[in-house]
């Protein structure tokens, strides 16, 4: 992509209204813009990383056996009267009217209307279990909406239903999203932590937090550094049995402030191993068994011929606030550092002299180069000075970039230069490609 | 993916709903459901067709130069009123007050939104031209939804808004974006015919509709025969200079119902080449220059250092009605007839006894080397009867039948129907696939 087709307005100075330094870089490197209190339109940039967020987030449901489909933003507010939370969730849900004197609501979450899919369609224990996710546009009319896309008001999540013909099989449908979780986040290069949890509005016995650790994060957190230490599982594990995979991170203290115990940290927890730090919830996890199905009627018939209210769990994961808590999780004073599973771009060509042909004939050849082995590129093409040039790519935090001029074109050289660590290395330009293919 | 794990509600009778053909076998189907009047969930198969669609839409859109980003789907009143379009939008627009008394509402389009962003960054003819593309879901309040996705309340739209420092440029964005839906719609297997039309609340004083011509089309169109077969541009074409494509193609008579005139069509067409069909609207471009750019004060600096109101198209194509439109032109008494390129899955690999050992080991063996070939492959492993599984694998129209039993394991072969023709052959797995590949 060249970037003087492109659309990138990165702003040289720092918005006022940003007090958190992911909303500041957001805003600075032209990923989002605040079109309403808590409602953002996403800048191209910003785009590709959150297209990038949602590969992995669906890549990873999927391969825990959760079933796409996408539910509209949109319901009934009789839907919700039937589970009993319409009057119950407050001023946070924007009620709407139509036309025709409906009430309607944009959905902050959608247990009522999975169910209400579930029972339309399933009616015997054969199907089961069954997991199904959507990630799509929810609202939520926060009252003070503020640090930017970690608490807007409308915002994308990834929210996943598991239906199951009893307990048994509904805590292995929970354990196989607790597993998907530790493998969505880990593959975003953060260090995630599962957190026991209050379960709140949605209700139910059991629930997990996870939390991106981050100096910056909203929330103070305890937890024992082997659990932050410990890897993800990865993919390649019995997805019928993962309760020693659990329990082997949930024997561990994490606690969030809300749940924290000194006395309890103390006496779990080597006092080497006490990490006091802050974090940044990126999804929740919850088992409710049949607070929903019980009302709304939502009944299998089991392997004994007789129905039952099917046994649920639902999954979030915050899809969009996910950037800023990468950001906060991984930047310095120059700006973002996107790890690279999630970078908008894999690398960007700085060209630093447009008015020179050998140099634009070099970039060019990079450029094509770097796209036919798989690299997304994007080309500084602009007539900016070398320096305006050097600090937008550091702002914007492309893992690596790519430096080609006059001098370089002459000893048949480039600069690579890794955003992460600032390192730099001259180097020919397939030498070079080797470098970023390894 | 294994049938008896995924989530594939079709339904054996016609539900009484359904007036047209689309919408019966979408809901047959287990493509969507409808959750509120004119508002759908996309369940797990419809979305995936929806996503192709997307993808075919998205990738023509950036290879004529237009870059994605995502505009939210509630907006400020204040910004409509802006430009007039507030009060004079009427009871379609759904409007929304917040918590704190503040008027939204859920964007029908987004000319206003677009303008804003484009004026807060953009101030020099430099950055020009610019096509600004978004895929995102609209509302608006029909008073009478129906025909399922083909006229819904909450639908998926592509919308892109073209910025250019004059005129003759302008034109120049338009002619890429007529040539883009060329190809957009010929790449989904679609003879879509543009049409002169009426530009209604968007303004402007240029403006074609793309029309998918289908015996059960909502609207009756007359066209000059030669039309309808010219074949799409594709992509090789120079981006810079496209007149002659788009006039060879306008010069030819084609005029939706409220457009036509019959002297006009018999003088200008030959008598063997007046085609009367009929016909659903997929797309609509517009060129409106500055007609929201005067009233929002969206200007650039000329090269002659003056500012003046930017040039301004918007061009739209119904992403969920697509599918709707697909199925009326694509359809027989079975069920869908996918074309290939927007299929939800290439081929569907039908296992006639599933107690089988043999049979389902062939089967498997089947699906691995079609989805090692890169296809995607559903595999009815269900226990449904013969009958019941050929039944559904035409309703839901996959592009390709691999049925395998037992008597085809004894002889070493399986047999490929497709699905269009209803042509079958049976053949070694080996040729099936060279077929497939083919």
């Amino acid at each position: 992509m060249r970037l003087s087709r492109y659309f990138l307005p990165t702003l040289k100075d720092t918005p006022s209204e940003a007090q958190i330094i992911s909303h500041q870089l957001m805003l600075r490197a032209g990923l989002v813009r605040q079109e309403a209190a808590g409602i953002y339109a996403w800048l191209p940039l910003g785009l590709r990383v959150l297209r990038r967020i949602e590969t992995i987030v669906r890549e990873e449901q999927e391969r825990a056996g959760a079933v796409e489909l996408l539910m509209p933003t949109l319901q009934l507010a009789d839907l919700w009267r039937e589970s009993g939370r319409y009057d119950a969730y407050g001023p946070e849900m924007l009620r709407i009217t139509d036309r025709h004197e409906r009430e309607l609501l944009y959905g902050p979450t959608n247990e009522e209307m999975i169910t209400d899919i579930f029972r339309a369609y399933v009616k015997s224990y054969k199907a089961l279990p069954l997991n199904l996710f959507h990630i799509q546009w929810k609202f939520r009319d926060e009252r003070r909406p503020r640090f930017g896309v970690m608490r807007g008001r409308e915002f994308l999540m990834k929210d996943a239903y598991s239906f199951d013909v009893d307990e048994a099989s509904a805590r292995k449908a929970y354990n196989r999203m607790f597993v998907a979780y530790l493998n969505t986040f880990a593959r975003m290069g953060l260090k995630a932590v599962p957190m026991r949890a209050d379960t709140g509005p949605i209700g139910g016995d059991l629930s997990h937090e996870f939390i991106v650790l981050a100096d910056t994060g909203e929330s103070a957190v305890f937890c024992d550094r082997k659990l932050v230490e410990m890897p993800a599982p990865g993919a390649d594990v019995d997805w019928n049995d993962l309760q020693a995979i659990v329990d082997e991170r949930i024997s561990l203290y994490a606690a969030t402030e809300e749940m924290h115990d000194t006395a309890v940290f103390e006496s779990q927890t080597a006092e080497g191993d006490r990490l006091a730090a802050r974090g940044i919830e990126v999804g929740h996890i919850f088992y409710f068994g049949t607070k929903y199905s019980v009302p709304m009627k939502a009944n299998v018939q089991g392997a004994d011929g007789k129905d039952a209210p099917v046994h649920m769990g639902s999954y979030g994961v915050g899809v969009s606030r996910l950037l800023g808590a990468i950001i906060e999780a991984s930047h310095d004073d120059a700006g973002i550092i996107w790890p690279d599973a999630v970078a908008p771009f894999d690398v960007v060509v700085i060209n630093l002299r447009t008015n020179d042909e050998a140099v634009c004939a070099a970039c060019e050849d990079a450029v094509e180069r770097l796209e036919g082995a798989g690299f997304d590129v994007l080309y500084d093409d602009t007539d900016e000075r070398p320096g305006g040039k050097f600090a937008t790519a550091d702002l914007i935090g492309i893992p690596w970039q790519l430096t080609i001029g006059p001098k370089g074109v002459a000893e048949g050289v480039v600069e690579l230069k890794r955003r992460a660590t600032g390192e730099k290395v001259t180097l020919s330009l397939d030498a070079a490609l080797e470098r970023l293919a390894g």
